[in-house]
C-alpha cells in the first residue's frame, strides 16, 4: 500500500458533526491502492483490563469517489457518548495495515492515545445551516438591469430599457418597482430565494462602490419600496439576499471623503490602510485597497469603529427589513475574527440567516462552522463548463473533478453551496456554450441534481447571451417573442422536479456509473431509502445507445421528465444532446 | 514524483503569518523524491496584458527535515501588498512538476487562478503568543505536596512530611506559604515560571473536583495568601499560571449539589447534560461525566449562565490576582465556542496571558490562533521517553518522531509549546528512565534546547522517583541530604545556559546532522545571523567517537557547557551518557 498517499486529520472534511450525535469520518488513499477500509473506533476511556487494551469495535467505510489521484471513503458513525478515539484497517496488495495518528503499524495498537480524537461532539460545534437553503432555488438579480417599474426615479442620462448594449458607465434604470411587477414571473418560473446585487447608495451602475451602508440608493426606490419588495417576495415564500461589499468602500463613502479632507486629523483615518499622508487617490495609491482600484479602499475591518458600523449595517436590514441572508463580496480578503463576529450578530438577529462568502478558491478555512453557511461554488461552475461548454476535459476528467470538489468539503457544506453557472462577474452561460442552448440545457440539468442551493443568473432562463461584463449585464427581455420560451419551460422543469424529488438536492449514494463508459454516456445515481434516481446524459450531438446498470434493466420505471412509466431492456437510447433522468423504487 | 504524497492546503501549519508581514509557506512531499522545490508566487492582481498572464517569481523552499514517510520544505515570503497566490516548482526523477490548488501539471500554468491562494493577511489574524513564553522557563507545583509553611491550616488527618508514600486519599499539608518559603530555592535553580495544578475548593488532594471556582482551598492559605504569592512571584520575575477544570466540576459544586436536591425542579438542571431524573449519581451515571467517573458532571458550557459563570472565574483571578496564564484541564472535550469566548475574555483582561490546553493529540483545531496559545506537548515527551529512557525507537526513529512533531504546527506555535517530560499524569521521568540518571540528563539537555517552553514538574531536578499516581505526587523532599545537588547543579546550569543562548530556545535553521549517523552519536545543530550551535549526545553506556560537521572540524570551538574555548580535530570523543553543545561564530 502506498502508505505517503493515504490522508486523514481530523476536523474540516475528514471527520466532522453531521448533526448532534452523528459523525461523518472520512480518509483518502491512492488511487486503486486498497480494496477494503473498515473504521477502528471506540469511546477513549473503554479500557478492557483483562486483555489490558482498548475496546474498539470496526465498521465498514463506503468507497465515496475516485479522483485522478485518490479514492475516497466515508463511514458514519453516532459514538455511544460523543467521544471517539478511532483508525483504519486497510486492506489491499495482499496485506494489511493500521493507520493511526501515531502512523502505520502491522498489527493493532493496543492503547487507545494511538488513535486519531474526536474528543467530543458538542452540540455547538455542529455546523448547521438554515434549513431552508438547501430546498432554496436562487435568482440573481442586478437591480440596475432586471426590470424598470418608476421611470420617475431614472438616474440622470438613462438610456431607453435594452436600447443598446451597456457599456461599463450606462444606466437603464432597473429598480424595485420593477422587479415587484415581475414577481409573477419569477413566480411562475418557481424560483423561491432572490440574490441581489448590491442596493446601497452608489454612484456606478452596479454599486459595489459603497458611498452609504444604511441607505438605498434613490434610483432603486426608497426603503419603504424595499420594505414592501421583501414583503411580497416573503409572502409569495421567496427569500432575499443582499450583497455585503465590506472589504473596501466606494471613493465617496463619507469616512473616506473625510480623510481625503482632513488627511492625518482626519477622525476617520483609522478605518482604512493608509500609509502616509498626503493620501495620493490617483496614480499608485499609499493606502491598502480592492486590487489596485485606488476608488476602493481597503476598509480596516479590525478597527472597533468600523466594526460596529458594518456589524449595526449587517443587523439593521435584517431587523428592519427582514431580509433572509447575506452574500459577502470578496470575503476572502477580510479578516477571520471579523467574520466570527459577523456570524455572531447575523444569527443573533435571524437564526436561520444564510451566509455566503464569495471566495472562488478552496474555502475550508471559512467553514468550519465559526464564519459562513457556505461559499459560491466556482470550481464546479469551471467544471461544469470545461465538460459541456468547452469540451476541455474528458468524461473521465469531469467524474474526477466533481468528485474532487465533493470530497473538498464536509457534506453538511455540500447541502448548501451555491451552484452557479454564471454570474455578473463571468460571460453568461449561453455564451460560455458557443451559443448551443442543448449544452447550456445538460448544464443546468447537471446543476440541478446536484446537492447545494441552485442559482440562475437573471435571463438565462429565457437564454440570453454576453461575454464578461458589461455585455453579461445587459437589460433583461421582456418581450415574450424576444424571450427563449422553450428555454423558460425547461428551467420551470427542472425546478418543479428539484422540488418534487429530495433525491435531487442531495448527494445521498451519489455514485457515477461506469458500466457506460465506453458509450461516452455521463451516468450517475442517487439513492435514500425509498428510491434510486439514475441522470443519463448524452454530451454529444449523435445518437448513443446506452447499457443501464443492472438494477434498471428490463424493468417497468419511472421517466421523471416525461412522468411516465417505461419499460426497459438492457439498453437505452439517448438522442443527441438528450437525458433521461429515471426513478427505481426500492424494495 | 509520487504526486499522491504531496500535500498542501492554506492555513493550519502549511501556510501561515508569521508576523503582520510576513507568510511560511510549506509542501510536504514522499522522502527523498524531489530534489529541489520552489515556490512560484504573485500577487494575485498582478496581471501582464502583453503576455497574458499572471506574473508571479519563484524562490526556492528549503528542505525542512524528513520522517517515516515525507520529506518538508519551508519558504518564508513577504507579500508586497499582503496578499499571495502561489504553487509549487518541484524537480525529481527527472521530470518538473507545477503543484497548484487545481492539481498537477507539466507546465506552468498562466492564470492566477490555478494556484493556491492566501487571500490577505489582516494583522488580527496572526497568530501573536504572549512574548514571554519563549524566554519562560516553567515549574510544575502540585500544592499539596510541594511545600508546607503553615501547619495552622492543615487539613483533618495531615500526615507527618514525607512520612509515608501518598495514597490517592492522604495529605501532607502542601500550602501557599511553603511556596513562598522556597521561593529563594527556586530562584536559585532559575525557573520563571509556575504552573500550579489547581487551588481551588475541593475535597480531593489534587483539587480537580472543584467546588467552588471562586474561592481558594482554606489548606493553602486564603486570598490574600495568594495574592502575596503571586506578587511576591512577579517580584522575583516569576510568573503564575492556574489551572482551569472547566470540562467538569466536582460532585460537590453547589449548582451540582442543587440538582441532586431539586432534581427537575432545579435551577441549574440546564449547567449539566442530564439524560432523566431522578439523576443517578451511583454505578451508571444518567448524565455525562468526565470519563466514566459519576463525582465529575461535565459542565454545560454552551449554557449562558454556566459560560458567564467559567468567564467570570477566567476573569477575575487575572483581574484580582494578577495571574499571567491558564492551564485548561481536558480541553479538547469542552466546545471550540466556548474556548473563542473564553480567549477574548482572558486577553481583554490581560492581553499576554498565556493560554495552554491539555490535550494529548493532535491538536491543530485548537491552534488556529482563535483559542489556545499552545498545548502540552505529550507527543514530544512520547518521543524522548522512547528514544532515551526505553530505547524503543531507533536514532533515526526518533529524528523522524521529532521531525514530524515540529512540522505538525506552524513554528510561531512550536515557540511556545509546553515542553514537559512528566507530570502529575504521568510517571517520573527518573522511574521512567529505570532511575538511570545520566538518562534524564540527557532528556533534559533535549528538553531546554528545543523551541517551545520547557517545563520541570517540582522535584524532578533533585531526582525525585515515583510511577503513575499517587507515586508521582510524594512531598517534596527538603533535606539537602537526600536531594540530588548533583542534578540540581545541571538543571540550573541548562536553564542558565538557555536563558543566555537564544539559539536554545528556537528551532531556527535547525537540522539533525547525520554525518555521525553510522556512530550512534545523536547530533543537531541550530543557527542564526550569528552563529551554529552543534548539540552531540551519546546516549550509549560505552565510549563513542563522533566525526565532527565539516564546519566544525580543526577550528577553536565555544564548548558552551564547560565554558572553555577548545581546538578540534576532525572528530570529537563523548563518553558514556555524555554530549557537546559547541558554538561556532558566524563570518
Amino acid at each position: 500500500m502506498f502508505k505517503e498517499a493515504i490522508y486523514h486529520r481530523p476536523k474540516n472534511e475528514f471527520a466532522y458533526a453531521v448533526d448532534e450525535r452523528t459523525l461523518h469520518i472520512k480518509l483518502k488513499t491512492k488511487k486503486h491502492d486498497v480494496d477494503r477500509a473498515q473504521l477502528i473506533y471506540g469511546d477513549p476511556y473503554d479500557y478492557d483490563p483483562e486483555e489490558d487494551c482498548w475496546i474498539s469495535q470496526t465498521k465498514s467505510m463506503s468507497f465515496n469517489g475516485r479522483d485522478d489521484l485518490y479514492d475516497y471513503w466515508i463511514v458514519e458513525i453516532q459514538p455511544s457518548h460523543n467521544r471517539l478515539r478511532y483508525g483504519f484497517q486497510l486492506e489491499g496488495s495482499g496485506e494489511t495495515l493500521y493507520f493511526t495518528e501515531k502512523g502505520f503499524y502491522q498489527s493493532k495498537p493496543r492503547d487507545a492515545i494511538f488513535y486519531f480524537c474526536f474528543p467530543y461532539l458538542n452540540a455547538i460545534d455542529v455546523f448547521s445551516p438554515p434549513a431552508w437553503v438547501n430546498s432554496t432555488v436562487w435568482y440573481q438579480i442586478f437591480p440596475e438591469r432586471f426590470a424598470n417599474g418608476d421611470p420617475s426615479i431614472n438616474p440622470k442620462g438613462t438610456l431607453p430599457w435594452g436600447s443598446t448594449e451597456p457599456t461599463q458607465h450606462s444606466f437603464f434604470g432597473g429598480d424595485f418597482r420593477g422587479v415587484m411587477n415581475q414577481l409573477d414571473y419569477l413566480e411562475e418560473l418557481g424560483i423561491t430565494g432572490i440574490y441581489f446585487t448590491p442596493i446601497f447608495l452608489a454612484h456606478s451602475n452596479h454599486k459595489y462602490d459603497t458611498i452609504d451602508y444604511m441607505e438605498i440608493d434613490p434610483q432603486f426606490g426608497d426603503k419603504e419600496t424595499f420594505k414592501e419588495l421583501v414583503n411580497q417576495c416573503h409572502k409569495r415564500g421567496i427569500r432575499v439576499m443582499l450583497d455585503a461589499v465590506f472589504n473596501h468602500s466606494g471613493f465617496y463613502f463619507e469616512p473616506f471623503q473625510d480623510v481625503i479632507k482632513n488627511q492625518a486629523k482626519s477622525r476617520y483615518k483609522d478605518w482604512f490602510h493608509l500609509h502616509g499622508f498626503p493620501i495620493n487617490t490617483t496614480g499608485s495609491p499609499n493606502y491598502d485597497t480592492f486590487g489596485y482600484v485606488s476608488s476602493m479602499p481597503k476598509l480596516n475591518t479590525e478597527n472597533e469603529e468600523v466594526k460596529a458600523y458594518l456589524l449595526k449595517v449587517a443587523r439593521y436590514w435584517i431587523e428592519e427589513f427582514n431580509i433572509d441572508g447575506w452574500r459577502l463580496d470578496v470575503a476572502n480578503e477580510v479578516d477571520h475574527s471579523f467574520w466570527r463576529e459577523f456570524r455572531r450578530v447575523v444569527k443573533q438577529a435571524k437564526p436561520d440567516a444564510y451566509i455566503l462568502g464569495e471566495i472562488w478558491h478552496d474555502s475550508m478555512p471559512w467553514l468550519q462552522g465559526d464564519q459562513f453557511d457556505a461559499v459560491m461554488n466556482y470550481p464546479l461552475t469551471a467544471a461544469v463548463n470545461d465538460f459541456f461548454a468547452n469540451d476541455l476535459i474528458s468524461q473521465q476528467e469531469f467524474e474526477q473533478a466533481v468528485t474532487k470538489i465533493t470530497n473538498m468539503y464536509p457534506e453538511t457544506i455540500n447541502d448548501v453551496q451555491f451552484n452557479l453557472l454564471g454570474s455578473h462577474d463571468t460571460s453568461r452561460i449561453l455564451t460560455v456554450s458557443q451559443n448551443n442552448k442543448d449544452k447550456v440545457k445538460l448544464q443546468m440539468l447537471v446543476q440541478f441534481t446536484m446537492a447545494g442551493t441552485p442559482c440562475i443568473y437573471y435571463g438565462d432562463e429565457i437564454s440570453m447571451t454576453g461575454g464578461m461584463e458589461p455585455e453579461s449585464r445587459k437589460c433583461m427581455i421582456w418581450s415574450k417573442e424576444d424571450q427563449d420560451l422553450d428555454m423558460f419551460a425547461f428551467v420551470q422543469k427542472l425546478i418543479s422536479l428539484r422540488k418534487q424529488f429530495k433525491l435531487f438536492r442531495t448527494n445521498k449514494g451519489f455514485s457515477f456509473i461506469t458500466a457506460s463508459k465506453d458509450e461516452n454516456i455521463l451516468s450517475y445515481q442517487k439513492s435514500d431509502h425509498d428510491s434510486v434516481i439514475l441522470i443519463m446524459i448524452n454530451k454529444h450531438d449523435q445518437v448513443k445507445d446506452a447499457t443501464l446498470p443492472m438494477a434498471f434493466q428490463n424493468k417497468m420505471i419511472n421517466d421523471l421528465w416525461s412522468a411516465q412509466e417505461i419499460k426497459t431492456t438492457m439498453k437505452i437510447q439517448l438522442k443527441p444532446y438528450s437525458f433521461y433522468i429515471l426513478q427505481l423504487p426500492k424494495g
